[in-house]
């Protein structure tokens, strides 16, 4: 009897908590803002939203379990601006500036000369190979511990040239809610970008809600070493992987494992991440492109793109593959939050690589 | 007016759903079974509970937000057995004996007939030579999706010798019951293991509620193809990754990118990561070794491993570094769930490769 009236109890009480999480969801759902507030009622929000409802709709035959709502973005261009330069390469930039003085070697490097005096081009050629070397002089030879130290410092003084904030407070507010709407609809949101990820691990949390191990990006091997003080992890260039073309869905497998049912990215360099998401995948999908249209509050390009961002197949091969282009001029209201009362008051005087570049 | 009316019914909701959320919770905890059911009363459980109330008491000076409360746990041997050999060098061989009909070239390579002929010991000379290339001929070559589904059909017919069950019904029961208890006490679980990622990825979360995106384990670069019939990633052995020793920690700054706080591992070969989380961490830290002390209910080993698993320096250092030695046999009052009613039913007279390795 007693057996009985516990498993009554605890039926009971698992219908009450059921009523009461839903109650409780639906009561918070409510009181929030309607969600895309910067994204007007356009074709691109309502592909968007239409996707979104199909995917988590019990009923629907397109219903898909929240374990497999995985969602990938690519970071520069489609999270913040890629002009006038990655925000990563000015770090890179600057960190040459403030450790050329006791790395008596830099002075006769001529690439890192070459980068000092602004020639970004000589970077690029012969493979990008004075890039890497670039990479390499300022991301490698420290611990992990000491990397992000330095680029939370660069995030703390350099400021963005033409938006005269740092450039952690320029995160387009569409994609912001963007991702708010996505996680609040069960999708788990991670970063695949060209970017390194030891970079962007740094600061991906407190901008986008995105937590370290959902980075993926350009990674080597640290190396681990237990030293009188403690352990640490020493960054070098070994097994280089670059995050970017068809390196973008080898990551999603190696680092995520499953195969993501939403797409956004702004480039060519996107192009084999939305294939992979959107061509004959078993579960419905969303690819979509962020272009860049809005030269008065942003930047436009796609064919010339000014640093990275060049995107002509994707565009292209959109109308086929059932991609979504996204116009910035035309389907958001607003690019970037207004900026917060104390923007760039620790900031003042500040100056970054960009600023030449401009 | 109407404003005001609205801020205030915002603010009513808010609470109410607040209470309402709580109230759910309470309830749905209450009728649960009480966490660590399979633990007993010693101080191995003790230091565990001790440890979660300490980190999550946000009155205490050891709390530790949920975002940052990782939890990383080795497999073979630490979340199901290691023995008579790793259930993935189990399916590597009869993987071998399977596709040997349709693969000329390998009834002349004497590493595959060694593998064939049980003689272990010759795959492991010469820095692993053998096993790697067994390693490279079953698992490498065919696409990500190929593989997984040769992994879930061995998983389906195979049988383990001793236990009489399939190798996926075989993770110990404690194990399970801390995955969970950590789990509703705001951890993130993942795995980090020597084992390969893509063969954990298949079962890891049915059997361990760890999905795809939180397992650690050794990898290889995937080469993306569009091919007619869709994308698909092809399998290699470039820029082999052996999750295993040193590389543990590598492995989680890589794929994690926080430092752990809790640990839980078996052997040697988690003495890195034991001391990557334990060691000068500025977290409340802990880390747990699994000794396999029962002959009787599972196998019992340290010094003299019968296959992967060896364990000296681990039981040497843990009392200075303050890690917690489980005692199986004392510490366990079950070690594996009971069979489920179907047990086995599909694999009857199913053999493996471990059959003669018993």
């Amino acid at each position: 009897m007693k057996a009985a009236l516990a498993i009554g109890r605890a039926r009971w009480a698992r219908r009450v908590a059921a009523l009461l999480v839903l109650a409780a969801l639906t009561a918070t759902a409510a009181e929030n803002d309607p969600p895309l507030a910067s994204w007007r009622d356009s074709k691109a929000k309502t592909a968007i939203t239409d996707f979104v409802a199909r995917v988590t709709d019990e009923k629907s035959a397109d219903f898909v379990p929240p374990a497999e709502r995985v969602a990938v973005f690519d970071n520069d261009g489609t999270l913040w601006p890629e002009n006038p330069m990655p925000f990563q390469l000015a770090f890179a930039l600057d960190e040459l500036k403030r450790r050329l003085p006791d790395e008596p070697t830099w002075k006769d490097d001529p690439m890192v000369q070459g980068a000092l005096d602004g020639d970004l081009s000589a970077l690029l050629t012969d493979h990008y190979k004075g890039l890497f070397h670039i990479i390499e002089l300022t991301g490698s030879g420290m611990t992990t511990t000491d990397f992000a130290d330095r680029v939370r410092q660069w995030f703390a003084t350099a400021k963005h040239p033409r938006f005269d904030r740092p450039c952690d407070q320029l995160a387009y507010q569409p994609m912001l809610e963007l991702l708010d709407y996505l996680r609040a609809n069960g999708f788990k949101t991670f970063i695949v970008s060209g970017g390194g990820a030891d970079f962007m691990r740094v600061f991906s949390e407190r901008v986008y809600g995105i937590p370290p191990e959902q980075i993926v990006g350009s990674n080597a091997r640290a190396v681990y070493e237990l030293r009188e003080d403690g352990p640490v992890l020493v960054k070098t260039m070994n097994d280089l992987f670059i995050d970017d073309k068809a390196g973008k869905p080898a990551g999603i497998h190696q680092f995520i494992g499953r195969r993501p049912i939403a797409c956004f990215g702004n480039s060519d360099g996107d192009l084999e991440m939305l294939e992979y998401t959107t061509i004959d995948n078993p579960r419905p999908s969303l690819g979509v492109i962020i272009h860049h249209t809005d030269a008065e509050r942003e930047y436009a390009y796609d064919k010339d793109a000014k640093s990275s961002g060049k995107l002509v197949k994707g565009l292209a091969d959109a109308p086929e593959r059932g991609w979504i282009v996204v116009d910035m001029k035309n389907d958001w209201s607003d690019v970037f939050a207004p900026p917060t009362p104390d923007t760039g008051s620790s900031h003042a005087g500040c100056r970054c690589a960009m600023d030449a570049a401009r």
